[in-house]
């Protein structure tokens, strides 16, 4: 980790920049596989899978007998594990539910607003060596309880044409049917405006590699909404001098293991704890499986010295991580001054790794500086707020003269005159 | 208007499409005057205010004077109306403040969301003959009322290189001082990047030509977030047979008087409105001084005849309008059956108008079908929530095992370790 002492605020920008990733060419690699699925939707979508994933589907759709079987290749343990996640994650995602507003702004003006489903998700979830089965409880469970009624989830098969069953299982226990076997941009461009056997969605959900990601920036900029930018994750670790050196390091390395392009910052105003860090580091490292790709990810990481708590906040800040972890007796009051950042973990026994499992948050957030704008998956991301009003005839008169006032300053003469007729007819009465 | 009588469920989608409006040239014409702001910052942004409005400015940034003095060219009604518009919107935002949530999930496990404000937002307010001063409302209350730190303006000046006093002046009424004198795409890549005299914002907000749309599109997959995407107005008016024609009349009109591009669509399921309504579409048609362009607008403009209530239901869900207006004795319960539309109008006495200028509302709304997946501008879009989390001792007992469990399964070791190492620690005490 390269180390940096007091850095001066000029020369933050520069040190806390995220390397760019220009999907520019990526973009254009991508455009042709989203035209030839609207052109020739699962044909094309078969082809594509036969290309990259390397198998040729006789059926895209998983079947029932496929999901009621996954349960049986996983162990109790896991089983028990994911139930606890889900009810967790239900139980905080069902409290973001908001009650449907209603205000009289003025006697006979009432303004209402309601929270309702978005008719038609998708979920996507990646392939590869680890199955994200957390990620599908991270989107299906906040999908369902806003009520979806069209949930449909895509993720790329293996070489022998099945998903992993934990993915099945997650799936099933989240109440999700409708489980296609499509990965990568085509997946992406199939959900955006729908196949013979994927039906077109309002919104896309999840993480990918760069062609999801380019994939998803392209649609969005045409036919669905998509729940953020994506980029790669990233952690930013506070401790102050009483934080054990082995949860600061299991921490940064949790971050670190997730590929070699991961962003992992450690900020402390007490260098003294850097010696001992060094040495967790080390020895946690040598015993990690993906080793190589923490040890990496580590060579570009962060190490900022700072003077005073002040200061650390400004960076943190300016910084809008995605995960910020308090190791330090103060944490409740640090993160109270935090603006930017996707989620935040609070004192000694709390790791990011409970909030990427199983404590009830969410773990998909705001990467890349998005914090600042951006929130995390929640319940909201599956709905939309309607606005409502109602204007009895008292309302209308007390609120009418002002609308005609303003319509004919901007110039506007039919709004104005959609009041006046109506003002008009109360006259006659 | 083209007359639709039954039109048969196949054939909806292509009777609703909207006019495919590709931004791709657009978007080429932009991406140079984005990479000029950025490299030359104010300099080429003079430059553009010269070449694009004409005018060659002294000072860019509006003076407290000139602020100040906007009060003087407006009438008193107008200001009178302004202030009842502001203290509308107002109230209406300010109860969609959103409480802390704090949720303990399981024992010793507390996860917790809370809003806060996106520091630094940029408003755009267009130019031309029409100064739109309601938005100016629309934008800048819910962002004084969220908290935002850094609030700027930016709208084209004339040829005399002013503002129009009503914008300076609910600029003023909503407490934003920061007000730019530039347009169009140079603009918003002037908020989205940060030049000399424009801070740099984390989200950019408001309408524009196509120019400022591309704009928003192309910083958006870069830098900024964006308030979400931008088409020509829409309204989707129904009525029932007790429905007074006058007002039909009048709301069709006071969309179709937007712009040429603007979609108007009428459904009923009671015809014998038509001949009446036609008249006073006429009627009131000639006495409106944007007549013209409101009759170009009609003559693509759809009326549609179904037989049901619960097919119009169907058909309007199926569009997804901006703006629906139910001018029917049951409107409350059919808003109630409405899943997709941005805001909805209840009653005879509720025109449009109302809510486009001063009942509460927020009159930024989703255009083009994307009232599936996304809400109007509201108090939201100015915050975003930071979920938290905190883990006893105890919870981290209860919690920890299935967390180890599941990152295990998605072969993350340290992920795991991150547990583990905090559980040993405990096992010591």
């Amino acid at each position: 980790m390269k180390e940096y002492y007091n850095p001066n605020r000029e020369s933050w920008k520069e040190l806390l920049e995220r390397p760019t990733i220009s999907l520019k060419e990526i973009r254009t690699v991508v455009q042709p596989i989203i035209d030839a699925i609207i052109e020739k939707g699962d044909e094309a979508l078969t082809a594509y899978t036969r290309k990259f994933d390397g198998v040729e589907l006789e059926n895209m759709l998983v079947t029932e007998a496929e999901i009621k079987g996954a349960a049986k290749h996983l162990t109790t343990e896991l089983k028990e594990a994911i139930k606890v996640a889900h009810k967790n994650i239900a139980k905080f995602h069902k409290a973001q539910q908001i009650k449907p507003l209603k205000v009289e702004t003025m006697e006979g003006v009432i303004c209402e607003r309601k929270s309702v489903a978005i008719p038609k998700v998708g979920l996507y979830i990646p392939g590869g060596s680890a199955p994200l089965f957390s990620t599908v409880l991270m989107l299906a469970i906040p999908a369902k309880i806003a009520g979806c009624r069209e949930i449909v989830l895509c993720s790329p098969p293996n070489k022998e044409g099945n998903l992993h069953p934990a993915i099945l299982y997650a799936a099933q226990l989240s109440g999700i049917t409708k489980i296609i076997k499509a990965g990568g941009a085509q997946a992406i461009a199939a959900m955006a405006y729908g196949t013979e056997t994927i039906p077109k969605v309002d919104k896309i959900f999840g993480p990918g590699n760069q062609y999801v990601t380019a994939a998803k920036q392209l649609v969005s900029l045409d036919a669905v909404a998509i729940d953020m930018p994506a980029g790669p994750s990233e952690v930013l670790v506070y401790a102050d001098e009483d934080a054990n050196p082995a949860f600061i390091a299991a921490d940064l390395l949790s971050q670190a293991e997730h590929g070699v392009d991961s962003q992992v910052v450690f900020v402390t105003i007490n260098d003294e704890i850097l010696s001992d860090l060094q040495k967790e580091i080390y020895n946690q490292l040598r015993e990690l499986p993906r080793w190589e790709i923490a040890d990496r990810c580590l060579q570009n990481s962060l190490v900022i010295i700072l003077k005073t708590e002040e200061e650390a906040i400004d960076l943190i800040n300016a910084y809008a991580p995605e995960h910020l972890i308090f190791l330090c007796k103060n944490a409740r009051e640090m993160a109270d001054k935090i603006e930017n950042a996707g989620s935040i973990f609070l004192g000694y026994f709390t790791p990011e790794s409970a909030g990427d499992y199983a404590s009830g948050t969410n773990h998909t957030l705001p990467t890349n500086g998005a914090a600042r704008a951006y929130s995390g998956v929640s319940l909201d991301s599956f709905v939309k707020n309607i606005t409502y009003q109602e204007i009895t005839e008292t309302g209308l008169k007390n609120l009418g003269p002002h609308v005609e006032e303003m319509a004919a300053a901007e110039s506007l003469q039919a709004h104005k005159n959609a009041v006046t007729v109506r003002l008009n007819s109360l006259k006659n009465k």
